[in-house]
């Protein structure tokens, strides 16, 4: 991979034009979706609760790192519930055997920005040298009995504010569909707020169809634990 | 269990006043929920075919018991998409070894009819000496990250038309309701067409909450295929 160009330096109007270089990448991001392992409990723990967070749902949010330790990375990949990490770095990533899970390795882009990002939670989320989670995807395998066959239900997805409106949501996503189509799988599916019109925007300019008709039921609470001794 | 008392024969207005049976049972119908196996394919196979017809949606019905064989039944029951099986019979149900899995003991209910069931595919759908199956429900995990918790995600559930609105819906969805107690799941979630207000007032009434912000996004067909050779 080519070392990035340095920035250019402030230019009067040129005459004659200037030359570009043949590749300006003013300021390159790398962008790694991996598959995310027990390690990575305490990142997805902050990430879920910025979710909550965003969502006006913190009175919803009840996971620590604890529970989600113990109910997260017990079966493979793909058979249960999967995360991918989605990962960035201003440098090329590292070669990193650690990551290399031959169920999915991991998949790298880069992307060239007007203007570097400022995030003031690197720290926070540092998962390695010079390595940072920006966002996460959750998802599972669902069915369907038109189509006899598995696909995925997309839990969440979410990208943290200092690196959203660049492709990286798209880029998750994205992971999630080539690996449905990779197993043969026959839809990805996942739910948006009707009020949500950018989300919404983004999904069907993904290829994405939004049911108008159909209506999630859920049974939670009490009104689940009122079945405990039916029968 | 007692055995049903007959049906009495027509009588004039009785003086002095008939004597009831202390336990007047004029047509019961034994109900039981069992897990289902690669046995029960041909029978889930026009279960579907039946929902698909129902729903208006035979166009979109590509399933073959060859694609339900080999996809369903590969997995523990309930880590995975799992069916419970509902079958009737108009005598109590025998010792059944074969389909007594410990991971879901067979549950029984009698119901008694006003009037007896004419099943005039009894025969199509006969799944023993004397047993008919009458619906299924088929399940599978799913995952709240705001919980750290499973739960149950219902696809389908189906009662044929000649069992509907004496109770066996319930029946099929108190079981999956139960069993996600018993294994200190969070939810259970399923879908409901909009227009369909006589099963959404049902679902409430066992206690669901029908959420109307929320839409579901479809990625399939050829818009799914598209992301075959991204990234």
């Amino acid at each position: 991979m080519a070392a990035p160009a340095p920035p250019l330096p402030p230019q009067p109007t040129p005459d004659p034009p200037m030359t570009l270089p043949e590749n300006p990448i003013g300021n390159p991001l790398f962008v790694r979706t991996r598959l995310a392992s027990k390690d990575d409990v305490p990142s997805i723990h902050k990430l879920i609760h910025q979710m909550a967070v965003f969502e006006h749902l913190t009175h919803l949010f009840a996971a620590t790192e604890a529970s989600l330790s113990s109910t997260l990375f017990n079966a493979e990949p793909f058979q249960s519930f999967t995360i991918f990490i989605l990962e960035v770095s201003t440098r090329p990533f590292p070669e990193d055997h650690h990551h290399h899970n031959p169920l999915y390795p991991p998949v790298v882009r880069i992307f060239n920005l007007d203007l570097p990002i400022a995030d003031p939670e690197a720290e926070t989320f540092e998962s390695g040298e010079g390595l940072v989670v920006a966002g996460f995807v959750l998802f599972f395998p669902n069915y369907s009995t038109f189509l006899a066959k598995p696909g995925f239900y997309i839990e969440d997805i979410f990208v943290r504010e200092c690196y959203r409106r660049k492709g990286l949501g798209k880029m998750l996503l994205s992971a999630v569909a080539k690996q449905a189509v990779k197993m043969g799988y026959g839809r990805v599916e996942w739910c948006v707020l009707d009020w949500n019109i950018n989300a919404i925007k983004f999904y069907e300019e993904m290829g994405a169809n939004v049911m108008q008709e159909w209506r999630i039921c859920r049974l939670t609470g009490e009104s689940l634990q009122a079945y405990e001794n039916w029968g």
